[in-house]
């Protein structure tokens, strides 16, 4: 209720700046959304809902996705995973090379690309049927089975993926890649394909705020140490280069996607979610960024 | 006391891990310190004292004043401050020139030597004199008449700071140092100078727990909101391209200098130091870190 | 005659000197060679031979076809070609992504790897069946129908070419690659196996001598001023990170290739080629190396 | 008298182009030049001469000293000077700090001005009164007693010369300054200073075309193979980050300077100046190279 109104208050705010940003146009598929939606969904740990607007709409969460494959690659490898990939902010955009060559092969951390896909590889080295087992992970942590993956989305991913093979084949030329590169594509390009509401995604994530134990399942996710880990994680690496003004200004930790959306954990009280299609500058939703900070200063919020 | 044999058990438990770290070389005054010193302090929000060892002896905090030349400036420059300096973690070693050059001479963070350089420029700019005006800000945060600068240290890193004579040259050569240069190294290597113990560094620090008031002088040091932005830059850089790794494992915002100490905030709650000189290869106490590791995974302490 | 004496004398030199140099080995193929051959072959003008050792059996000349892909390529394409592709240094190692990156997907210069695979894509675009068409223009100018690609070694470069396909594929994400990857791969991958004989990699290479005639066929391969430029760009960027060390010591214009050949060209006198097999850190022939700066400093040959 | 009618020939056809290139402005007193000045002079070695318009007007040669430093220093050191400065170009603009740090303070060749510094320092080494001794040097092989610095020039470039403070502090801190910083900024100042004439400064550099024996004096400025030597670095790093492009399209070794000087060697031949202050984008004189293009293609002049 009391957030219901904060909500109102903010996107009225919001209303009368111009919103620079640009959707993203990398992929067609992404260019066909509305960029005025907007949608807002809080879920608290007690399982209450605040909703705003476009909340119930599907998009496409794109690298929010990066979190719950990390969460179960670092569940099934344990602390091993930190061999193969760091826990460092990179301090360049999403997508570079420069860092991995330098690096020798092991990105700086599992939320930029190169990360991403080495947890991807990680994966498909652990699971079965890499794609319908980790779909079923994430309706689990969710109580969500509705949720899936966009083979449309995916699809447009692939034929304009050139930098991501350029950045698979880096680390298979240093040993850090162990399945066949077609095979990692194929399920990391489906991880990015991903649709979820404002509101799937927040009950998604609200075992990051229940400190890894699902609120839906009563189940441990995450060990209550991995799940404050994932936490630091997204604090330090979730918003590319802008993670320093996101932590900075909103004092949460989270993670953004090119689809708009952001999702942002308060723990011990909340996960919100935030959706927006127009990119700022540093590729994450404008709006959203701006109503987050917004937010948490109204509401006082923050880790800090 | 419950801290107290916390501090002792993990005490124990450290001496059988071998401590490959170096005490920090580069300014032949740090070389005399006893390398076996250890001492840790806790300052709860409501000044209950908890203590270890060799907490009461003074020792060079080095970089750890940097948060607080950052503290000063911001409550003097506000928001216009960042125009000059970013927020965003380095990615780099603390005193690296790569960035600053691509970055046309605005240093990522204030917590590296080029922001800290232009954080003293800024300083130098507000206060009538520099030196006399900064001591005695810290002297009333902390409530302690005796905390002052260690000229000879001073000497020793006027000596062979060349590096930071190159920094701050290219800066000015982009416009981002508007004092004289003398004047701005002799007022930043006296910052780098001061000599605390373990107990007046988490006294001096603990207004950052209490949202930005001090808790002796009842005085406002920030406001609440600059006080938490403080402690998101910590978490972000205050350990140089080690931060993600202390925000992984220990997860309290912090910082290190090279003597050896190492603040942590655990917000609302307190305020602790701890002090070991010597330091691992990414420059942080190597002890220290380690025993912060264990101290927040034994009282399942984190922000996260 | 007078150069077959100053190769014996330099070989007995340096057999002398310990060659700290390996056989390259990133792919299974090379190393099958015996490390310690060591041939020598010179073709003047006016086409005199002066051999010694080794230099009638074959070698794979790897890189040094670059230099053959890139005259008819510009042969074919003209000055246009500069627009895809600098004639810079690259000053970092032949297979490096980072100056790729910055640069936004236009290689420095045509004889590092990225160059290679743009100057292999027009030459797709331009040739009806580019393995075909390319070997009978080698055959053609040099004047040897025998000289052929190696298929099993084409084969061993595709089974470990990660890096390559890295390369082509943040350059496809640029738009600086226009036909099917896999079509150029493979074409660029049979350039680097061609295989020859010291002999034969003087003849074919003596047109740069010549000013761009052929000697054997008394066609002109390239106009005069683009021959001259072709040696222009081997003096700047035919050595990788080394070119200035070779301009240095030997002074002539040339090409290595990770076989363990080198080509060098006095304009309006000779090309020479050497091979050794062992390469240095910087991946060209160390022997070879050397005994070019000591046969240009005896022979007191130099453009400079 | 062939090369005047072409040097005529030439300048009419670059009047009909529009210069684009500006004047250099980091030092006030480079813009008191007139930009529209032109000056062409070529000496051959049998000191026969060639010139154009503007010939004799004195202006301020500024890098072009860069080679006249390293001759006396190659001369005095040996072969040694290589351990404290490479041969490679750099493949970044010519006050890059980034390389020098990854490079551990060994600048990448002697004509970026990192080079020139640690140049400039093993001549404070070497010399009784640097100053005076070089001048003397620069007098000597040219035949002309009345070049000298200018001291409003070196004042000029010391007021704004924060980023080569930086470059050299830098090297100090790697250990790669051996004297006091001032002083061999104060002789580094003063040699970018020197003023000569187009024909002064083609008389100065022909020592350079006759391998190494001044023509005036008839005594070894530097051995042959030396001599060779420095024109391999002209060639490969003379113009900064357009090194290549000079190389490719002029085809002879040379070195340009921000007062928009250029000379060129063709060795055996002559030595050639073109002066014209206005520089293009990479800091050469933008229709000086345009100028030497044409001049060499027109008279089929190239070392390649």
């Amino acid at each position: 209720m009391k957030y219901k109104k904060i909500f109102s208050k903010i996107a009225k705010e919001l209303e009368n700046t111009v919103d620079n940003g640009k959707v993203a146009d990398y992929i067609p598929e992404l260019l066909t959304v509305n960029p005025s939606k907007f949608g807002i969904h809080l879920t608290t740990i007690n399982d209450k809902h605040f909703d705003f607007q476009d909340d119930d709409e599907k998009f496409s969460i794109q690298s929010i996705s990066k979190v719950l494959s990390l969460s179960l690659a670092y569940k099934l490898e344990g602390e091993k995973l930190w061999e193969r990939v760091g826990v460092e902010p990179s301090g360049t955009p999403f997508n570079s090379l420069i860092q991995l060559e330098s690096d020798m092969g092991i990105p700086r951390n599992p939320l930029i690309n190169a990360g991403a896909l080495v947890i991807s590889d990680i994966l498909v080295s652990h699971l079965k049927n890499p794609k319908k087992d980790f779909i079923k992970f994430v309706r689990n942590i969710s109580g969500i089975s509705s949720i899936d993956y966009c083979p449309r989305i995916a699809e447009s991913e692939k034929s304009t993926g050139f930098r991501n093979t350029a950045l698979i084949n880096l680390m298979k030329s240093f040993g850090n890649i162990k399945n066949d590169i077609d095979e990692v594509m194929d399920f990391y390009f489906n991880l990015c394909s991903i649709e979820m509401t404002c509101k799937e995604l927040s009950q998604t994530f609200l075992f990051l705020a229940t400190y890894g134990r699902s609120p839906y399942t009563k189940e441990r996710v995450l060990s209550k140490s991995k799940s404050k880990r994932i936490n630091a994680i997204m604090q330090l690496c979730g918003f590319y280069d802008e993670a320093g003004e996101f932590s900075f200004k909103v004092g949460l930790p989270g993670k953004s996607g090119v689809g708009g959306g952001i999702v942002a954990i308060y723990p011990n009280k909340y996960s919100i979610v935030v959706w927006s299609p127009k990119l700022n500058k540093k590729g994450n939703s404008s709006k959203g960024i701006k109503f987050l900070e917004l937010f948490t200063t109204e509401t006082q919020t923050s880790i800090f």
